[in-house]
């Protein structure tokens, strides 16, 4: 099945849309957060907790699984999806953002990154093409393409020379053969320059890509400018594809972000901040280690069903955390994932419903003071 | 419900025998074996991954959690089962084994044991009456007197004092409170000699114990004196009553065992292996990091129907472990332990189908050369 996306309902009072994005395996209801599984696995997760939590869509790092285990070896294991035992969607993010934190260990050229692995120190080059190819060979539903993230803060010299050789970048991507069934997502930089993330998103958009991510955000630019910058960049991107957020994570980020209009996340956030003993409750954040947990025996969240908080109280979880248990792990990912996966299914509901901008405002509301 | 025990059949070529364990946490079919969740949790599983792998019984650790969260708070949130979130039978080790270990943090007296914490230094006594005490406010289904683990070599006049004081211990631990549904059993010591062992065996076999385990093996003493030991006092325990060698763990090791007569068994091997990238198969040992399984895109065992094998490949597992994914110490645990399970389904189903002997025999042969 090739992939396709549809708009279902475009909210009245903001941005927001209901979308329905179908690849070959399956269907994902946007908007949608995609938990990270960056090494071909979320952290302390098996499928089947996704599954459970009604994941439809995971993310996986090219240039992870390109050095470890190689691209290659997922492709003679049958692809990602049967090597990491996930028959759903799979989005993998090319990589980019993880070559550019390398430091004084990559170069960049026009023809792409030269970088040394953070595992071996061995010399590798990648380029757009390369890039794309090798999701060609992990056999993603959907592969970005590589571009720059640039440094915040950075010169707007330095900013649209890279914008611009992120833009060429783009358009040597589409010349690279991948699969009919495969979707190649562009991905819009600039910095936080208006006039440049413009130039790029209306470049960007003119080409035939299936998807159109806004990268280079949460860099440390603030939150004022990360929205400014979010918000005007999403209404320069076509209607009619998907618009994906990437690396903007905080529950209120999201909520905020759908009514600009983008339609896909993703972050770490919720999984390490779960590994870190840190969990989102539809009361704030609770952090796991205080003592004053230590004999309560109440849920994480009273008013979550997941299988933590079906199953153990606080009290238990802290003793699991503070014992170093590899089961606190597991149990805290598993909420928050879960607190995450419904807060999309609320988001969409109150577009579908109409009602987007009253209950994008009580859930800031509610958690202005307590949680974030 | 009252603790019970049952033998249902005694093999004709063994000491081995079909027993079915009741406590007011269910039934516990004999020989069974014992996961270790020292604190309170098997590491890297949850508790339904221990239903699903039909556990029937679970072993906590007194010392650990009388150290941490402590006995009263277990016991104000309800007991150790739904502290822990499983609703099975629970047998909680004394920690005698655990303060042993401490070395010079602790100085043993016939009062009992004086201790020194290993999490904060704090001071402690641990005196028999205290620890049947402190099991009580576990909740567990079955507790274990306090004893002293005998170190290996040990002198005969050491092995003698410290195997009399174990047994005037266990004589003191029948006068503390205990509920009436919370059995007792006894631990044999007497180091490697066989008097010792069968004047402390008598001893407490004339004693109103509802269960009795032999302990200090293990501890250096090689494969040819433990099982002479462990064969050697197994007989001399009542027959009625259900017999718990401790810590003693290989798969050949439980089948010999069970041949003795053992119905009760428990090591950290299968748990601490799976963490290590060692898995139990039918055809062997696996040590799953080795570079031969980078495309291996077989499952750890073919004849596996765990979760693990059903979904992944050694290829894949190999890759977390690698990779440092905490779901590949989840998946490794998932797998051994069900292994450990099935052989003791296997070994229940041989004695019921009277065929223990060549059956064990089998196993022993097949695995004499692949695996141990």
């Amino acid at each position: 099945m090739a992939f396709n996306f549809t708009v279902i309902k475009k909210d009245a009072s903001s941005g927001a849309r209901l979308g329905r994005l179908e690849s070959g395996h399956g269907v994902v209801e946007t908007p949608a957060f995609m938990p990270v599984g960056t090494q071909g696995g979320v952290k302390a997760l098996s499928p089947r907790d996704l599954e459970e939590m009604e994941c439809q869509i995971l993310l996986a790092n090219t240039y992870h699984l390109y050095l470890r285990p190689g691209a290659e070896v997922v492709r003679e294991l049958g692809g990602l999806h049967r090597f990491i035992g996930w028959n759903r969607t799979i989005l993998t993010d090319s990589g980019g953002f993880q070559v550019f934190s390398l430091g004084a260990l990559r170069k960049i050229t026009e023809e792409g990154v030269h970088f040394q692995s953070h595992l071996d120190g061995s010399s590798h080059l990648l380029t757009p093409e390369r890039v794309v190819q090798i999701q060609h060979d992990l056999g993603s539903d959907v592969a970005m393409v590589l571009d720059e993230c640039i440094p915040y803060p950075a010169t707007k010299e330095y900013a649209m020379a890279s914008t611009e050789r992120t833009a060429r970048w783009a358009e040597r991507s589409l010349t690279a053969g991948r699969r009919d069934d495969q979707a190649l997502f562009a991905i819009v930089q600039g910095g936080m320059h208006r006039e440049l993330r413009e130039a790029c998103a209306r470049r960007l958009a003119s080409l035939p890509f299936d998807g159109f991510a806004v990268g280079g955000l949460g860099v440390g630019e603030g939150e004022a400018t990360l929205h400014g910058i979010g918000e005007f960049t999403a209404q320069l991107l076509p209607e009619k594809r998907p618009r994906y957020l990437m690396g903007v994570g905080r529950p209120q980020d999201l909520i905020s972000a759908a009514g600009y209009g983008y339609d896909l996340f993703d972050c770490v956030l919720p999984t390490r901040n779960a590994r870190n003993g840190t969990l989102f409750t539809s009361k704030g954040k609770v952090n796991i280690k205080r003592a004053e947990f230590v004999r309560d025996p109440r849920p994480v969240d009273e008013a979550c069903a997941c299988y933590c908080c079906r199953h153990f109280s606080r009290a238990y979880l802290r003793h699991l955390y503070h014992a170093g248990e590899i089961l606190a792990a597991h149990l805290h990912t598993v909420h928050n994932l879960y607190y995450y996966h419904r807060l999309m299914d609320d988001c969409r509901l109150a577009i579908r419903e109409g009602n987007f901008r009253d209950w994008a405002a009580e859930f800031k509301r509610q958690n202005s003071q307590a949680i974030f």
